[in-house]
């Protein structure tokens, strides 16, 4: 019979159980789940609501599941359910009807969340860890080759020389959000669900601060409904990991642009690559691609848990359960991309030649040539004007600036001198020399500061690692 | 060694081969894909491309192969990297570099195609067996509750008293709708791809229409390159499923608002609920609830996929390789749910006495009401002003339409008369008698209807199912 | 006071008429809904629920109502709420009493569901003939280079040559589907709602199937409760607008790339770009980038549409006032982009020389060369591997195929001889002459299919059409 | 010509200016945009750039044009594509070719980027004001009906009594976390971008920190292809809003399941309601449908300006454009949704004698029962068995926890003593007293820290309103 079966006068169908049960995947969150009910079973010893005898032997009893689990001598059957139930049989099994005992001013509703908020807490401080290593891995490739010069792009058409470093630190500051997008959603996921009950809260005399300290928790809940019925914590970083992945996909993109024969920027290394089983001389970049498109596989998560609380009365209801497997994948699809693409950077190859000869084909000195106007005096409108036309004749003409005579520019207008040819891939980049321009002296200072920020970041990680670290919980309590 | 790497100078990173095998989750495809191969290797020989002696061999090795899946005795290992190469490394070992033919005329992008189509095939056919299930449930119930009377609702207040088969049988018609997408899908699924090679097509001889008719395809793709980027075939289905589960999740929600104990319209079954850890007394509709929540799964499967293909340049990307997951996780989703909605509707108790009670209560007789005065000769909107009127009236007064005298009635139009009073509820519904409304000899109509429509979705159904046997690919060959 | 106010003894609040109102969206239904009250008003008489002389002076009320809104000389106010009220309210101004007869039989819910579908079905018309438009497009195109060769790619790396008419014949492919599906959608669309009442059918004798003949429905609804319910075939039209959609943004993205400098396959026409406003070069293809882009916006509306219907019990809600927003933009932008995409492939310049240097180039004849040594007896794998180790060997030496002796060559397998020199990007073309394959044999009856599928296109979209010529219900009715 | 034409050799096809012309939507932005170019043009006087006299006829101009605008004087052209170009084109009539030099140090990539980081701002104070006036609306119907209960529900059956203030004060708490979202996204949008130039900075001096200063922004961005290629901050924005308004639909469902027959726990006023065209009687939840259905539509822009980003290559493209409607209709319908929430709880009527014996019925006291037994020593799960199987016995007698004998009681259990008849719906929200419990004394804890925080948002708030107020800037100067 089921733990909450009383009431029932047939068994569960078959399907039903199968249907509903959510160990296969739940099963995942069995540490936070027995740190949970220690930290628990303690603070009803304290409250005296258990005796410490009880509460001993029911935290033993706990460690010895924990035990079993990780040796992968627990099997989990379909009819219990649930990560919660599977233990708390498995208790009555090494302890007997004591085991009943332990959900006392307890709740599956006020559990659940409890757990998943202990299990997000680490994901966030593991999807930051992941973010500081790929800035790092930015950040080191944009010190190694400081001083290639590649064309920037807007609408994929070459626009003005940019230093690649710039480049790649547009990178850093993306992934410099996301981890402070992560620091805000660890605030609002590090506030302790238990004690919450089924809706309404628990009658028995608990401490609810006890419990938040013991399991490094900032604050409590405040209000029972809310917190079995809130999945806010979860949407919220669906939504950071969406726009993180978001971020990785145009990164992801960039490489692929880069290592088509088209552009020739990059060759990706050999061990980041692969083949096809047709065409012997394919060498793909897989990896981004993959990347590109498991962007999409997060927006779909993202949509899913979005859509699940929509137009849900309060409080609990089952649907709730549907957040699991979304927000799992998130998290493993998330941390995997993290991880792969510090070493793709890495071990690519930059062809700083290819990037050079690229910015300085076409016409991208247009601007800086305009530019030249403007402080001869011409209003920027018109100088952009004269530009045009020129580069206009240039195209007729398979002429390019460089090309021109001086006489060919005075035609355009009588402001050009001589020194219109000092103009250069160097120069157009050295001007941009404002703050977050991508003039040399400019990126220098952005890589320093960039430097600083790492080290907040990581000083933030390390903090945060303290907290949660779950080991704590399992160690014979101190009285 | 990559069976693809021989242009390679290094082993791809362990890291890469993790991150890019599709192999956890495509193994599920072997029997499509061995299926494929025995095709494909009977029509090189038909061709002459290669020797019947060696087509036998393997065919006769992939037969082994087959068998050695189904007995769970083939290990898949990461770097194998997809069921393609696994099946084709094993055919290597069992029968040595022959097995490198078999690759002939072909590459992994039009047979993992080749692959999903055969899937697909088989899913929708499912999906369609499965829809047919409940619209029978349905139906039955229909037959069974022939002359309960309930409230109709818009807005979720009550409207007009309608028959409880009529507001069943709504359901059935989207369930039909869905059938018939479903059909359509199929068709446009219906279509062999093999053969079209990398993107170019292939340089042999081959013969794709003996290739389809061995595979019991319809019709053979017309273009190469179309044919190994598109997958508008599972973003059709994945739409024609999420329309599915919409309807799915609306008669979830009418479950669950009846078996509240504000409706108590309905008692679903012991067997088909589950209860609490904490309150004894609790039994609640978690089958209905997840159907519920998993519709917004669904969702995200589908937007998942659409945005994968999105701005994808010609032909294969590997980001295809992302339709997988999302794909197998709707069908067997879908699967799941529609089964389960049988037997939870053939075994829920239906409280007639309820449902007639709430039909009565209130002013749902208001739109008859009204509609006696239009007999009368006065246009339907003042007839519908003097109706308000009286309700409001009623309601400020503590009365029903019943409790009001003819004086009463008179005073608000002197068109009533007593026959005002032969209005009921049996009369409300009988009287709604035009095609499609829910007068019992309309409602009749439509039972006997459906049953006929029933018949012609089964028919199609067995049609379809003899065209995706797939063991008939794997008796010896008839020549 | 509201058209529906008598049961309210307050005036509705300012705040909740502007918050509810659809008429700011819905008058643009404005010809459905007086076509379909023309159409119900005649039936109407005909079932002599009016007098002939009434629906005459009904209809005529309507014709000049008519009038007024094409001529802009009807004001459309917030608190008549949506467009049924709107022209109720002025048919009562013109004709008095008697306009409140119009309503007769009729409720919102079903007039909505009307109007809907007779935008739908001119909405899908008017889709598919803009597929046609750009299929055309596409074919032309086709026609006039049907003999310029490009590099294949897959993962964005070169692959195999193809002919650029195959190329461009993929998205025929695309938008043939999209057709087809539209095609099945408008089976669905057209099934007329009305005769459904508010849920529950009407108590009058109406005659549905004439209602139907006369606004060219090929069938009617045979649920009242689902078909005022139901928004499948909006949600279905979004679908298959998004997949329209996708199509087009995938080649928005082979234009974008094709445009680049990198490139260079591709001149857009200066009439189709636009500049930029500070660097006087720039020529963007912006149209292809927002065509890009716009595919997200429909992709939106879908999930819109689907999130609303999720989980709304039956039957009508006033959540279904949400679909028209989404479906009247997804229209509007699936066509303009359609429209504008035609122009844009008619008038840009293919550079057939950068084309097929870039075919030339790298190791595209990969594939043929591992083929040759097929045809010499080597099982395919090995062919690979061996062809795998000359690109190896020529990238790591500086070479390509052309540049290496027949010595070369032999080194890697003796199996080469002097006719290996022959395979060229034409040979690698012809050979792929499969049904389907890019040999120019096969385009070329591709081409002459496509011409005729044009016309099963038109022939359709012109039977169509005689259908849903509303201006027919407009005239004088002939009795 | 337009003002980007000279290299252009065609005039823009219609076509294409209708298709890429933004200012349709854009002009809404007129002021922050006028806004922008006078801080610019005073910093360029102030580094020199300008003369001080050519800055202030260009500040004069700008000054005019923008009162034309607010006076509706000013005309909108496709052809002038934006905002931007449709003010320096004015200005360029009023002042001639002095207006050319305004964009001088500037571009249209960054422009925008400004323009829409002052429009956000101002759009989250808004919203932020907005949901403050619902949680003040919310504390004070909590606090006029401090003693009301009402069943509280998990999977819409009745699972405890709670007080319906602190059901109410759940939203509290959602709303709460929602403005602390809004905060930390207000804080990642105070960030000025420009002087970013196209894409690479500008060549000249300018004063990237006294623009802030102005603007009030309290950073500047640190990368320019960054802060071109980002929309992070709209992003953020929408996914905010979209957890507000999933918040706002779980509020809605509530009400509207309150509103209906069945539970009839409250009453909507009239003015808050509207009817039905045919069923006189009905009284419909319509603006709850609408919020409900409203959510939906965000979530479909915030899916659509996800996907827009997706996989862009750096730095700005056209796609960007697709920003603002998604934005501009997520605000007015986040702010419109907030904004007639707040009467519509205001005059709602609870009708507490409804919710009263709605708890009392059924067995909502079953869990304090089975804390009863577990005071007297039982373990919980065997005492949730005994309540269990009264529950059940109950049910199968027709009987109540009320009806029971205390002979009844014992022969669950003889743990049962005549005090268990003092166990009632009171005793069962007073015995919830831990912190964030339903008891009376704990709900007004809550209620008091609630103020408080009221208080707190407040603050930030009238500190954000002094940040953004832009009519400064149009003071003239001082200096």
């Amino acid at each position: 019979m089921k733990l909450w079966g009383g009431r029932f006068a047939k068994d569960t169908s078959r399907l039903v159980e199968e249907f509903t049960a959510s160990i296969p995947f739940d099963q995942r969150l069995y540490r936070y789940d027995i740190a949970g009910s220690i930290a628990h079973c303690r603070m009803l010893a304290k409250q005296q609501i258990l005796s410490s005898e009880e509460a001993e032997t029911i935290c033993a009893g706990l460690h010895e599941i924990l035990g079993e689990i990780e040796g992968g001598r627990l099997q989990f059957c379909l009819d219990l359910e649930d990560i919660h139930l599977t233990i708390e049989a498995r208790l009555q099994e090494k302890i007997g009807d004591l085991a009943g005992k332990l959900h006392t001013a307890r709740s599956r509703n006020d559990q659940i969340a409890l757990d998943l908020c202990l299990y997000l807490r680490e994901a966030i401080a593991d999807s930051v860890e992941r973010l500081i290593g790929l800035q790092k891995a930015i950040l080191d490739l944009a010190k190694k080759h400081c001083d290639v010069i590649l064309p920037g792009y807007t609408h994929l058409q070459r626009a003005q020389p940019v230093l690649l470093p710039h480049h790649l630190l547009a990178y850093f500051e993306m992934f410099q959000r996301d981890i402070a997008r992560l620091q805000d959603c660890y605030q609002r996921t590090d506030v302790l669900p238990l004690g919450s009950g089924a809706l309404a809260g628990v009658p028995y005399p608990i401490d609810r601060e006890s419990l938040a300290q013991e399991l490094h928790f900032a604050s409590i809940s405040r209000n029972s409904i809310d917190a079995v019925s809130d999945r806010d914590f979860v949407i919220e970083y669906l939504a950071a990991a969406s726009l993180s992945m978001m971020h990785l996909s145009r990164l992801a993109e960039d490489l692929i642009l880069w290592s088509s024969s088209e552009f020739g920027f990059i060759e990706l290394d050999d061990a980041y690559c692969t083949g096809s089983s047709i065409m012997p001389q394919k060498k793909n970049p897989d990896v981004a691609e993959l990347v590109r498109a498991k962007t999409s596989r997060l927006y779909g998560h993202l949509v899913a848990m979005l859509v699940v609380l929509k137009a849900l009365p309060l409080s609990y209801n089952r649907d709730l359960q549907e957040d699991k497997e979304a927000l799992f994948d998130t998290v493993d699809t998330l941390l995997s991309c993290l991880a792969i693409f510090s070493p793709l950077l890495q071990t690519m190859k930059i062809r700083a030649t290819r990037m050079r000869t690229a910015a300085e084909a076409d016409f991208s000195l247009a601007t800086d040539i305009a530019d030249y106007l403007v402080r001869q005096g011409l209003p920027f409108r018109q100088a952009h004007e004269v530009v045009g036309k020129m580069v206009s004749w240039c195209l007729a003409n398979g002429r390019t600036f460089a090309d021109m005579t001086i006489e060919d520019y005075r035609r355009f207008s009588p402001l050009f001198a001589e020194d219109v040819y000092q103009i250069t891939v160097e120069t157009a980049v050295a001007a941009r020399d404002c703050p977050g321009g991508t003039a040399p002296r400019r990126v220098g200072e952005a890589i320093e500061a960039d430097e600083e920020r790492l080290n907040q970041n990581a000083a933030w990680l390390q903090k945060v690692k303290q907290d949660i670290i779950l080991p704590l919980i399992f160690r014979p309590h101190q009285t």
